[in-house]
C-alpha cells in the first residue's frame, strides 16, 4: 500500500474541500448571518487546508497507484470528505447532532437527497447552500475532478479512480484520452447547469420568496445537476410555477443521460447519439412511467386526496417519474398517498436509476438492458446447446465478462438492499405513526414495512425522499443513529456502487504485501 | 421439436394423474360424499385417462430428447397437470370459478400454499385431501417419477428432466445411477411420510376434531412433507397442539434438507453429510433467524396485541421460521401483526428457502452461499488482479460458470419478482381494507404495497401466506382474474426455477429446425 501517494492525493482532495467550502462561506457573509455561522465554516476550512497541506510533505517512492489502493482511496476519500463537510452544522446549530450532520451531508454528495431536517425554514442560507452545492459537487466525482486539474497525476492512476467513482458498468469508449474528454465533460455539467439557472430566471418568482429567485434558482439547480434533490423551502419543488417545474423535468432528463452523448453531440456525431441503446431504452422506460403514473391518475379507479386537472395530472406525473428515475428526489406533490398502480410504477423506477455515466444512481438502465440480454442468452443456450451469442450493445459485441460482472453486481445490489431493510427492523421506531401535512391534506402514515423497504430503496438508489413515514412531506429524523449510520452506509454503497466500499474495509487491502 | 415422444411422456404423466386422483376419489367415497364430490372427480380421470392413452398411440422415430425438449415439457407437463387438476374443485362446487380452482391447485402442486378459499369449513373431505395431496406429488417432482419409475425411458432424457424439474443449482453428485438413487430417495422421502404421520398420531386429538384425527394428521404431513402448507381447518395448525407443531417443525427442517444427505446417510456417511457447508449454512440460518424472531417477541420494544408465555414465544419463532424458510407456509399464530424485526426476519427467510434438492422453494441457502463467495472471489480480483480463485462448495472447486449461472438466476429471481409486484398494482383491490379475526383479535388490514410485495414473494419462493391483507389469517380470493393469473405464472417459475416456463413460452423451442 502507497501510504504516501494516497496521503497526497487525499491531502489535495482535503484542501480542494476547503476551497469549495468558500462558497457557502461567501453565502454567509452575503446574507450577514452571524458570527457563529462564518466561523461554522471557517473551522473546517481551516482543519481541510492544515492536514491537507501537511499530507504533501511525504515524498511517496512510488508515483502510481495499483487498483486496489485506487478503489479504496475512492471510499476513503468519500468518508474523509463527509466527515469533515457535516462540521459546519453542527456548529452553526441547524444540525446539532452530529450523526445527523453527516447523514445530511452525505445524503448530499452521494446526491441522494435524503434529509433529517424537520423545519427547513428554519435553516440558514449558507446551510442551504452547502448542502445543495454538496449535490454539484458530489454528482460528477469529486475525485476525478482533482486527478484531472492536477497535472502531475498519471493517467493509469486516474483511471483506476474514474472506474471506482462513476457509475455505471463501464466508463465508456471516449476515456482513452481521458483527461482531456474528462475535462471537456465537466465544462458541458458547467454549461448545462448555468444554462439551466438562466432559464429558472425568466419565470416569476414564488411569492413570498422575492428576494431569493436568484438563489433558489442555483439551488434548484444544483439538485437538478447533481441528481441530488435537497429542498430548501417547505414542500420541495410544490411552491415552483408550473413553467419551472416542466424546466426541470427537461433538465433532470438531460442529467440523467450519459455525458459522453453531449461530448459525441459536440464533435457533431448526432447519429451515434440517436443510436445509443442505453438512450432509447432510458427514453422508452420513462415515457412508459409517465404513462402508467398519468393513466392511474385520471383512471381514478383507486381513490385518492389530490383532484389534479388533466394539466396537473400530467405535470405530476411526468415531474415524479423523472425526479425519481433520474434519484433527484425533488417533489411537486405528495405521491405518497397516490394510486397504487402511480406508486408502484415509481418504486420500479427506483431500483433503475437513469443512465451509466450520468449523475444518477440506482442500478442504471445500461445494466438492466445488459442482464436482460444475458437472460436471454442463457435461454438460448439451453435451448441449443451449440449456440454461439452473438449478442451487442451499444454497436460493440457483448462479452460474457461484462455480462457476469452485471449479473454479480445486480445480485449484491439485491442482497445489500434486503441486508438494508433487515437492519431497519431493529428501529424502535418501527410501528410509530407520524402525521404528515401535505397537498393531500392532514393524515397519519406508520413506521411499517414499506416505509423501511422504500428509506433502504432510496438510499442505495440515492434517491431521496421514500413512501409511508418516510414520504416526501416527512423526513428521516425519526430514525435511530443505528439505522442513521446504516443508511449512511447505504448511500455510500450506492454512489460508489459497493465494491469501492468492500475493498476499503478489507482487510487484505491495508495488508503488506 | 420430437412432438410424438414428447406426446408420449405427456400421455405416461396423464395417466398416473388418473391413478393418483383415485386417492381423492377414495376419500370421497369413505365420507360418503354427494354423487356430484365423487363425480368431480370421476369427470377428469377419464378424460386424462383417454388422453393419456391416445398420446401412446404414434410411434416416435427417435427416443431421446434434447435439452429444450425436456425444459419444454417438463413446464408443459405442470401446465397440463394443473389445468386438469382444478377441474374437480369446479365440478364439486367447492371452487365454482375455474381460475380460482387452476390457483388453488397450482399451488398445491408448486408446494405454495396460498388459497383463494374463504371458509375452509365448508370445503368436502375430497377436496381438502386433493389440496394437500397435491402438496405432496407436487414436492419431489411428478415428471421424475413418472421417469424413473417407467422402464422404457432413457437415461439422457430423464437427466434432462431432472434438472428442469429439481430445486437448487445443481442436481448433486449421486445421480450417476440416477434412476436407483432417485428411487431410494423417493422411499426416503415415503417413509419420513410414514413416520411423521405415526408420531403425530400419538398426540392428543384436536378437541372438536376427535374422529378426524389419522385424516388430519395424513393432510398436515403432506403438507410438510411437500412443503407446501394448505390449511384444513380454521388458523391453519393454530389449533393443534404444542406437541404437534414441535413435531411439525422438526419434520419441516428435516424435508428442507436435500434429500442425497439421506442417501448418504443411509450408506454410513455421516460424515460427508455433517461437512456439508449447505447444511451448516442453513442450520445457521434456521438458528439465527429463529433467534431474531424470539428476541423481537420477548423483548416487546415493540407493542403487538398477542401475549405469549416464553414457551409460547419460543415455540413460533422455531415454527413460523422452520415453516417460512422452508417454504410450507403453516401458522400457530398471526405473525402479521408482530413487530417489525420478527417480520422482517420472516421476509429475509421467505427470500432464502431451504437446501437445494428439497421440496423447499425460494432461492435456496447453496446459492446464496455461491454468490456470496462469487461475491468474495470478485473483490479479491479487484484487490489483486493476479488473484486465482480457488473457492471450494461443498469440498469441490467451484468453477466460474457455476457462480456466473447463480448470478444469472438471482437477478432474474429478483426482476420477475419486481415484474409480479408491479403487475398486481393493476389490481383494483389496492386500498381497499379487509376484516381479519385471529389470535390476534379483529384488526383491519389494508391492501397495500406490502401486501403485493408479500404476496409476489410468497408466490415466487412457493411459501403460502403473505402479509397485511394477505396474510396468514386472510387468502387470495380479494385478488382479480388477472392478479391470479399473474401469481400462477410465478408460482410456476418459482417452482420449475424459471428457466423452463421461459423455454415453453420461447417461440425459438417449436421452431423446426
Amino acid at each position: 500500500m502507497n501510504y504516501k501517494k494516497l496521503g497526497k492525493i487525499l491531502g489535495k482532495i482535503m484542501i480542494l474541500e476547503a476551497i469549495l467550502m468558500l462558497a457557502p462561506l461567501a453565502v454567509a457573509l452575503i446574507y450577514k448571518e452571524s458570527y457563529r455561522n462564518i466561523f461554522a465554516f471557517l473551522v473546517p476550512i481551516s482543519a481541510l487546508a492544515l492536514i491537507g497541506f501537511l499530507l504533501q510533505i511525504p515524498k511517496p517512492k512510488r508515483n502510481n497507484l495499483y487498483q486496489k489502493e485506487g478503489f479504496a482511496l475512492t471510499a476513503l476519500v468519500w468518508v474523509v470528505m463527509t466527515l469533515f463537510g457535516a462540521i459546519p452544522f453542527v456548529i452553526n446549530g441547524d444540525i446539532p447532532n452530529y450523526v445527523d450532520a453527516w447523514f445530511e451531508i452525505m445524503s448530499g454528495f452521494t446526491t441522494t437527497g435524503s434529509s433529517i431536517i424537520v423545519d427547513i425554514t428554519a435553516v440558514s442560507h449558507s446551510t442551504l447552500f452547502w448542502r445543495c452545492f454538496s449535490h454539484w459537487i458530489g454528482g460528477m466525482g469529486i475525485l476525478v475532478f482533482v486527478l484531472i486539474f492536477i497535472p502531475e497525476s498519471n493517467e493509469g492512476s486516474s483511471m483506476h479512480l474514474l472506474r471506482a467513482e462513476s457509475p455505471g458498468p463501464q466508463v465508456g469508449k471516449i476515456v482513452s484520452k481521458m483527461k482531456v474528454t474528462t475535462r471537456i465533460l465537466y465544462l458541458i455539467y458547467l454549461g448545462m447547469t448555468v444554462l439551466e439557472v438562466i432559464i429558472l430566471m425568466l419565470d416569476q418568482p414564488i411569492p413570498g420568496y422575492e428576494n431569493d429567485q436568484f438563489f433558489f434558482s442555483l439551488l434548484a439547480t444544483f439538485g437538478c445537476a447533481g441528481t441530488g434533490g435537497f429542498g430548501f423551502i417547505p414542500g420541495s419543488m410544490e411552491l415552483f410555477h408550473p413553467f419551472s417545474q416542466y424546466v426541470m423535468a427537461i433538465f433532470l432528463i438531460l442529467f440523467g443521460c450519459n455525458f459522453s452523448l453531449y461530448y459525441l453531440l459536440l464533435i457533431g456525431k448526432l447519429r451515434q447519439v440517436l443510436k445509443s441503446e442505453e438512450l432509447r431504452s432510458y427514453f422508452l422506460i420513462v415515457c412508459a412511467a409517465v404513462a402508467f403514473v398519468f393513466i392511474s391518475l385520471v383512471g381514478k379507479t383507486e381513490a385518492f386526496p389530490q383532484t389534479y386537472t388533466t394539466e396537473e395530472s400530467f405535470r405530476h406525473a411526468l415531474f415524479q417519474v423523472v425526479s425519481l428515475i433520474t434519484t433527484a428526489g425533488y417533489t411537486t406533490t405528495d405521491y405518497n398517498v397516490w394510486p397504487m398502480l402511480a406508486k408502484t410504477t415509481l418504486v420500479v423506477v427506483m431500483f433503475m436509476g437513469a443512465m451509466a455515466g450520468s449523475t444518477s444512481g440506482g442500478m442504471k438502465v445500461s445494466r438492466i438492458v445488459i442482464a436482460i440480454k444475458g437472460a436471454y442468452i442463457n435461454i438460448r443456450r439451453l435451448i441449443n446447446p451449440h449456440y454461439v451469442p452473438k449478442a451487442k450493445f451499444e454497436g460493440k459485441s457483448l462479452e460474457e465478462r461484462t455480462i457476469n460482472d452485471v449479473f454479480a453486481f445486480l445480485t449484491l445490489y439485491f442482497f445489500l438492499f434486503i441486508s438494508a431493510i433487515f437492519l431497519l427492523s431493529f428501529d424502535p421506531v418501527n410501528g410509530e405513526t407520524i402525521q404528515i401535512v401535505s397537498d393531500a391534506g392532514t393524515y397519519t402514515a406508520e413506521h411499517g414495512f414499506f416505509s423501511n423497504f422504500s428509506a433502504a430503496l432510496s438510499c442505495i438508489s440515492n434517491v431521496g425522499p421514500a413512501f409511508e413515514a418516510v414520504g416526501p412531506y416527512a423526513s428521516f429524523a425519526g430514525y435511530s443513529t443505528f439505522s442513521k449510520i446504516i443508511l449512511i452506509l447505504t448511500m455510500m454503497l450506492g454512489r460508489l456502487e459497493i465494491l469501492p466500499v468492500f475493498i476499503l474495509f478489507s482487510p487484505k487491502t491495508w495488508k503488506r504485501v
